[in-house]
């Protein structure tokens, strides 16, 4: 299907690149914020906008899907056939939904009114998500371009979410109703960055997660502690003493097995990680955070992105108010939230933990351990997958000064938190891979998001090299 | 000073009981309510009506003492000097002002209009404190009838505080300013009870506290458990670290040199406790607990009276909302108390804590401990003090079928909790004995509060016998 009338991948990106950021200007300006109810009808013309776009780019079939929760933040979906009965298939994945935009007064130009500045271009969503998913739609286009194909080298899915800056609520289901329509050889998620503007790299992995709570109960009621104090149980006490015992001396976790099977950093990822222009005094600025500290034997970018925990993200009982109230207090609680890595499964987790509680909690204490749904699923691509060395190679090939020379070092890295891209390699039964190019300063979150034009066009450029390698033309 | 016409202790206090309780009805119609501002009027007049009774029984100098603290909640003191150039002095101790009588609806009678059902007056304060603190001006006029004396055998001191139900907030104060005139040497409390109806006794000893406060930093703000978990302190982790610390695993507290210099339980002590006929289900029943449980070596009587504790009374940080919140919180706290005993200094304790605390806090974490004032002293008496043998032989008498006759036996009790009676022995530099005959179901601070005339009678008999007693006359 190809002809001689090609451009270069970068020269078709470079001369579209104008075209490309207005469109993208048209989009951020709907402002669709799905934590906002007022919202709703933003968010499902942001989904209507990008439908449109990928219908007018070529995707034959492009639908928008709504989800359980009844919210009215639909996906979309769309869908581009290689016409290769050999072609892999790859269902890319972003969100159009973003975050609020509060607090307006810190904002140098209005959030919903984009602003290109020095090259960078600032509204809420530039870089989170809208930014990065729709460099695919001039990626699609370079790559057609560059190959002279009518139809992507690789069959092309594309759902883009919009109910993720809500925590994803409906995802997990929508893919699991949708299965068969998103089923794919590799998931690439367009919604992380690279270390920085110097050092391009990619996401091989992410945490997941699995949040519990556990009340713990003394006395009926509170009782007086001159009465009683010394000779009965005491709430907090006991539940300080169980979770004082979630760690040991060098801070692993101690339910049982909760090591087993997991995956282990290899050494060459170890050296990669090194190799990142790591400055730990940065990142404590980051964390607030005066030390650093963790597990024995592992680096802090280790800890973080390879290393499972166990967190305490909050306790209460008893007398919490001002001035001295001398009470055994009836009740104790607290809320955990352990991290996985690759090779745990959150329901083996919430056994353990179920287990070590029994285990360790008095006889004569009642208490309850709940769990914050069934947990989020670790996912991690070995750096040996060929999904991966695809990436790699496309973004080497993006960041080259001569993308059909030598290619630019890629290095790794991973994220420590969870997300729905696990539920992406779970459902689909995927690797999953990462193409994102914003930067950690992009501000997500923040006021005055913003991405680098020339960032997103390197993805654009990254993802039309990606179709070609994945398809087998490298 | 004596004459024949004397009349018998017992005698005399039956043939006065029925103005004795008119008169403390007349006087539990007084709201004296202390928490209440709006009732700082009802606590004067309170006083104001024991000062006139007092001027009435005969006392030569009474007084009406303000407090420190502006609310207008004064004492009252009183003074009957015996004449004897021997006599011994007493101070007794009790409380006017009572707790507020919240719900109202629970209340058979209103808890300001008594009224006398089966032998038992109800009033909120009938028996706390104001119906143990009225039973001494029976008890004196009975004891100058029964010794044909115009003035008592011993010199003779009465201190009526109306601040103890919101505190004592100034009471040590006042004893401090007033010391001079309070001077003794033995102090009679009238503000506690006896073991049952059948077993009459009293108390030796009342715990010291403690309380205070720490406050531990993590991040200079909450931080993403995902971006940062495991490889930062958290302050909760860290925190449930220390506080399990506080006690090693016979339940003792570990702060260096907690226990050195305490008064230990004498084998005669211990087995007097033993004899009490204590039912452990009916004490659990109002610790509204399953088990009891405590420092290992010691009984449940002797775990609350007898031996210091250290209790978490609240703990807090973190996430405490409904559902998740994957944070490294940026503080956690806890409040503490420690109930102390007999050759325990609060000032002691609190070196002790911050030096424990000092060394087993990383240094990488910031902490503030903060105390809740200069905590409160233990007080004891031994078995073996005079005064309190004394005591033991009025209430034998009083509690005897015949008072001349053999006397009944009595035995101990401790109080677990803290109050103002330490500070007595310590500012007045004297032993402190317990004169209460109030019963365990008299419901202070309750609804329905209770007192069985029968009981106040019988404190006022051992009052008079006690003077008497005291004097050298027994």
């Amino acid at each position: 299907m190809s002809t001689d009338a090609t451009v270069p991948v970068r020269t078709y990106v470079e001369q579209n690149s104008a075209g490309f950021v207005e469109d993208l200007k048209d989009w951020l300006r709907i402002p669709s914020v799905s934590a906002d109810p007022d919202r709703a009808g933003d968010v499902r013309e942001s989904a209507e906008w990008l439908a449109a776009k990928l219908r007018a780019t070529g995707f034959p079939t492009v639908e928008v899907w709504e989800t359980a929760g009844g919210a009215g933040l639909p996906a979309v979906f769309a869908e581009w056939p290689s016409g290769d009965p050999d072609a892999p298939t790859v269902a890319v994945y972003g969100h159009h939904d973003v975050q609020p935009a509060t607090p307006l007064e810190l904002w140098e130009n209005p959030p919903f009114d984009p602003s290109v500045r020095d090259g960078k271009l600032y509204a809420r969503g530039a870089s989170d998500d809208k930014g990065q998913l729709f460099f695919h739609v001039l990626g699609v286009r370079a790559h057609l371009a560059a190959t002279g194909r009518s139809a992507p080298a690789v069959n092309l899915k594309l759902i883009a979410e919009g109910e993720e800056e809500s925590g994803s609520p409906n995802f997990a289901q929508l893919l699991r109703e949708r299965a068969e329509r998103l089923a794919c050889d590799v998931v690439v998620v367009s919604d992380t960055g690279m270390w920085d503007r110097a050092t391009p790299s990619t996401v091989t992995g992410m945490r997941g997660m699995i949040g519990a709570q556990i009340d713990v109960h003394g006395p009926s009621g509170d009782v007086h502690s001159g009465s009683f104090g010394g000779a009965i149980p005491n709430p907090l006490t006991e539940l300080v003493h169980l979770l004082a015992g979630l760690h040991d001396g060098d801070r692993r976790v101690t339910l049982p097995g909760f090591y087993d099977g997991i995956v282990e950093l290899s050494d060459r990822e170890r050296r990669l990680f090194a190799e990142l222009p790591f400055d730990e005094a940065a990142w404590l600025r980051n964390a607030k955070s005066a030390a650093a500290v963790g597990e024995a034997g592992y680096s802090t970018l280790e800890r973080v992105w390879a290393r499972p925990t166990a967190e305490i993200n909050g306790i209460w009982g008893g007398h919490t108010g001002p001035g001295p109230k001398t009470i055994i207090p009836a009740e104790a609680h607290a809320k955990l939230s352990f991290r996985l890595v690759a090779g745990q499964d959150p329901a083996q987790v919430r056994k353990a933990l179920e287990t070590w509680l029994a285990e360790r909690m008095p006889a004569y204490l009642k208490y309850e351990l709940t769990f914050e749904g069934g947990g989020v699923f670790p996912c991690l691509t070995p750096l040996d997958h060929p999904a991966l060395q695809s990436v790699t190679r496309a973004l080497g090939r993006a960041f080259a000064e001569d993308p059909d020379g030598e290619h630019r070092r890629i290095l790794y890295t991973r994220e420590g938190g969870s997300g729905p891209e696990a539920d992406l390699q779970e459902v689909l039964d995927a690797p999953v891979v990462f193409l994102g190019t914003s930067l950690p300063d992009d501000g997500w979150h923040a006021p005055n998001e913003k991405v680098d034009v020339a960032g997103l066009l390197k993805g654009a450029e990254a993802a039309a090299y990606l179709w070609e390698d994945l398809a087998g033309n490298k």
